[in-house]
């Protein structure tokens, strides 16, 4: 096997999938009231019933043939005419179609990064960025940790100091990776801290990649995009703000002519099909249709999580204020054995064998400090009762 | 940008596919009958009437939430049913569902070769394996040059000649690919040459990708498949055989555990949407229509094939006999201006321009010989006696 096999096979099976895997293949629901409560996966399992009736588009000629592979004029314009309003001035011509937002991020660090330069990443980050910004383009990550204190909000203030620190290690650091809304801690980030980082990301003469695929999924605060300056590449998908996780559509935006290019080359490795690139179109070109769903989508999110906040509230346990996105960042640090990663581990894993509730620890996310965990709401009121019912259960055990 | 990146955008947009999309934008038609007749891509054409009624497939539930990234245990078993004939005692756990072909080649070239590591293959070869085995992987490529003389057939001893002659030069090849039905030529390789070909890999230690895209496309002979040691990776996927290009659905199959094992972990980098799986399972899974429709397409391409060489041997046209895929290999060299690659991008120029008829020249499949170009005839009849007449009409000014 080459060595770039074995890195791609290293990182494979991120933590989050393995899980997601093992909790799916035996599920909590009225049939199997023993199985596991699946609290660890970003899925939107809220809007089946809005999306049910959309879904049944008959396929053309025209969708079984060869079409353009980073996306059909149709489809760029429909998610151009979509993303309008969170992405101001959004040209179809600047976007790439590819077969999720994993291919979109690999394809930026690929045409951003050299194997062995570096992407920051504010710390807790999305877990799947170790695979999908490194396994492929051979970059590497250097985490930025943020605070507890302030509930590891976004701090200009650190990124910039960690970003002189890499620099005077010898770190060629080309891009910064921000996910906004915040995952896995679920925050809206303020628009004059984002104004700062691009200002920080400028000064260092870094990239940054703004992965804003929860873009439609605040419901506590106002959404401000990252996106326009040309050093400045955004990225949203389908999985998240329209509950189609399984479709693998991701778009990126640049402005940059080199970076789109690069992008529209690469989409020729990972394209979508354009049996779904079809129905997609078809879904989002109804454009009353799609403003209702989303604010019913940002509706039912911000109710999901009040529901769950109050429940962890009533069972005693802490968590970080969400404003966006499917994710509760819980503080579990109470009932830590010890204060370690291992001790967190230790716990983990009672939640997951004796609670038989799939939640994820904040060491999948890089956070420095053991004890936080991310549980995901974005499922019927029911199943997150039974969830936190069983996790309030086995922490008092 | 990256040197990486830049690699990816200069093999972009290989010749087959600018002049798809050119033919494709003003095509001939009822309606448009000085539009260009598109008879360079390998696309099958003749195949709707029988798909259409199989299409409309209701999403389900499941297919729009994450599936397993390498194909749902369903769409493999299916795609097991299908290739048994063909893969005798495939196993659906060999299997690997990537977003088309490509992906497949560029994921054993990533697999198999280091950057800067060879590929041999059999030339004229299909032109896109420049970009879809060098791209991403960073492999390159040695052709070996077969003989006009006996219409390009596979011959091992070439092979057996230049793989001796790449290893006394310093390269380092570690897989021979081969098209089998053959593409651009159109042969189906006799079972006693594949097995010699299998043998010359051995001796040599080179693993065999056994691109086998056209299995079920063979009209004039048997097909055998290469398919079955464990240094023989094959691929094939929807675009040909059933006529489904663009949903980008590829299948590689190996039983090297360690290729198997990257191949699983690069899929997550370009995965099928679980709503095309989706619908691929539906349509796999009737055997019986599945049998009827295979016999149908291999008729109908015979029926196609000699149509069109009656129709080229009526104008004087020469070509290989062919005996599977789509393409024919016209022999043009009387009308080349000088017996150059400079002579034949003339010609080929002039039938693109004057008598706008898209076929490809020999240079775009590293053909050593100038004066063959690939027609594709698995369009409906009357569009390819169009091409046709217009084709001997250029040549005759």
């Amino acid at each position: 096997m080459t060595s770039r096999a074995a890195k791609a096979l290293a990182a494979d099976v991120p933590v989050i999938a393995a899980a997601h895997f093992e909790a799916e293949a035996d599920k909590y629901g009225p049939d199997n009231p023993g199985g596991y409560v699946n609290l660890g996966t970003a899925d939107n399992r809220l809007v089946w019933d809005l999306l049910e009736p959309r879904l049944s588009v008959p396929v053309r000629r025209s969708d079984v043939h060869y079409g353009l592979l980073y996306g059909t004029p149709e489809l760029r314009a429909a998610l151009a005419s979509v993303l309008g309003p969170v992405w101001p001035g959004v040209d179809a011509e600047d976007l790439v179609v590819l077969s999720g937002a994993t291919a979109c991020l690999d394809v930026l660090a690929t045409a951003l990064c050299d194997p062995g330069e570096a992407i920051m990443v504010p710390a807790p980050y999305y877990a799947a960025f170790d695979t999908d910004l490194t396994a492929r383009s051979g970059a590497m990550l250097v985490p930025a940790p943020m605070s507890p204190d302030t509930g590891f909000a976004l701090d200009p203030a650190v990124l910039d100091q960690a970003l002189t620190t890499a620099r005077r290690d010898g770190v060629v650091v080309r891009a910064l990776a921000v996910t906004s809304p915040g995952n896995p801690v679920g925050q809206v980030h303020p628009a004059s801290v984002l104004r700062e980082v691009l200002a920080v990301a400028a000064a260092h003469s870094v990239d940054v990649i703004a992965d804003e695929i929860y873009a439609y999924s605040a419901f506590g605060g106002e959404f401000t995009s990252m996106v326009g300056a040309e050093h400045v590449h955004g990225i949203w998908g389908l999985a998240k703000d329209f509950g189609l996780s399984g479709f693998k559509v991701g778009v990126l935006h640049t402005r940059n002519p080199e970076v789109l290019a690069a992008a529209q080359a690469l989409a020729y490795f990972a394209p979508v099909s354009t049996h779904t690139q079809g129905l997609v179109t078809s879904l989002l070109s109804d454009t009353e249709w799609v403003g209702g769903f989303l604010a019913e989508n940002r509706r039912r999110l911000g109710e999901s999580a009040a529901t769950t906040t109050k429940l962890l509230a009533a069972g005693g346990i802490g968590y970080v204020e969400p404003g966006g996105g499917f994710s509760l960042w819980v503080d579990l640090r109470p009932y830590l054995p010890e204060p370690t990663a291992a001790g967190e581990h230790v716990l983990w894993q009672r939640i997951l064998r004796t609670g038989r509730v799939n939640i994820l620890p904040g060491t999948a996310f890089a956070c420095a400090e053991p004890g936080w965990f991310r549980l995901c709401h974005a499922t019927d009121a029911e199943t997150v009762a039974a969830g936190v019912a069983r996790l309030v259960e086995v922490l008092a055990a």
